[in-house]
């Protein structure tokens, strides 16, 4: 097994939260994870994490592959589920080749890296999703996030390899900030701050748990489904910290027929 | 020993000389040669040009690691110098990380993109100059180069793997040249129609109403502020006619605590 010990990282990579977090979902080779590794830190993003690796983890050939990009794999954090993954994220994309049967923003790497700049100006957190190597990520992945993004390949040969997908939008982060990145997080007004996913997961787990008891999804063909709809529809608001508990005080208020100050 | 008969191109990348030529200079890993083709027919790029491969060649490592990107490698021209190799091209950029001692105008992927696409509406061919994995190009080399390219990576970081260099130009190639992505997918099929204003409000009304039957609007002098916050939210989500019927459904379940169906 090769050095896992800690790299001595450069001032530039340092801060946690200094670029969008890199989330890879199911990967099958440790190869991969360490060429994303490698092209993270050659545009100095470090926030790697892995959901349900499918490869052995730590391993050899990841460390190998990563050319010495060892602190990005050392500190790599690994996840059961991409809902965990995402729950610190007020914004998230999700890289895929096909755009599926969803309604969703898509934007390619460049339009997507703007859209995290904007975003990490405002002191919000932003990840990029990334699937298997064959498979692309799952429809229940898609539903985690706000925008899709695409990269306009050649239509008749369009499948990337997944870390040239992550050098693309590691590129274009690094491209979007010129030479600088935001001194300074401002923060409009108490509650305006976009909510983070796991505030948004806990409104959805509320808000299914009310459905369920309502009998709502008791089609248990149709349930996750049905779930995955509802979601994309809040998704697509990207609710405020303070429309969060906006709409908790509806689904209580509504679902208890009365209106408890304590709620929200 | 792979397949390398010859494979059926596709329109889109027939033509020679419609992009710009790829040169790899004294490759090593046959691996990184297939990386370059799947990555150049990513984005619509044919013509590679070996010069002095350091592997054996054809190879079977380099058909494997192209996923499927035959017709590039099948067709790959091998040179004795780099002087032939770029024979016949009228722009050619050389791409190196350090910027030495030499007096060249210096671009960055997107700049030579740029000009690139220039030479092309001009008739003109262009090629980019790529050097061996640890040495990179020979001051003989860059000297055949008309620019220097330079990715803007981390600078305490900033060896990108060969194929990773090839991808980043051949993307810029393609972006220079107008590609697109659709801005946002739309469900297709029944119910995919965005609802109408008037279908919006009668969702708000039914959701209002529930909410004042459980006293939630009940302070007066904050009722119309928070209807307009909620309808803002789903405003925000610009809903389907399905997702209006759903979110109806939802509403008469949570609070009736039953589902029918006739209801949506």
């Amino acid at each position: 097994m090769a050095n896992l010990e800690p790299t001595k990282r450069d001032a530039d990579t340092k801060t946690p939260g200094d670029g969008p977090a890199v989330i890879l979902v199911e990967t099958s080779l440790a190869e991969n994870v360490g060429m994303t590794a490698r092209a993270m830190m050659n545009f100095g993003l470090t926030d790697l994490r892995l959901v349900r690796p499918k490869c052995k983890w730590p391993h050899a050939k990841a460390i190998s592959a990563s050319s010495g990009a060892h602190a990005v794999l050392k500190e790599a954090k690994i996840f059961d589920t991409t809902a965990e993954a995402v729950a610190d994220l007020h914004r998230v994309g999700a890289t895929t080749a096909r755009l599926r049967d969803m309604i969703k923003p898509v934007q390619d790497p460049r339009g997507w890296a703007g859209t995290m700049r904007d975003a990490f100006a405002e002191g919000n957190q932003c990840g990029i999703l990334f699937g298997a190597e064959r498979v692309g990520l799952h429809n229940d992945d898609l539903a985690l996030a706000d925008t899709l993004i695409t990269v306009p390949t050649n239509p008749s040969f369009s499948s990337l390899n997944l870390a040239q997908s992550v050098l693309l939008l590691s590129y274009e982060w690094q491209m979007a900030g010129g030479a600088e990145v935001p001194t300074e997080i401002r923060r409009k007004g108490r509650g305006a701050a976009l909510a983070s996913q796991g505030e948004v997961f806990d409104f959805y787990e509320h808000l299914e748990d009310e459905m369920d008891k309502a009998g709502f999804l008791r089609v248990k063909e149709k349930r996750s489904r049905m779930i995955r709809n509802i979601r994309n529809i809040f998704n697509r608001a990207k609710m405020t910290e303070q429309e969060v508990r906006t709409m908790r005080g509806v689904v209580v208020a509504i679902a208890e027929k009365k209106w408890r100050k304590e709620d929200f």
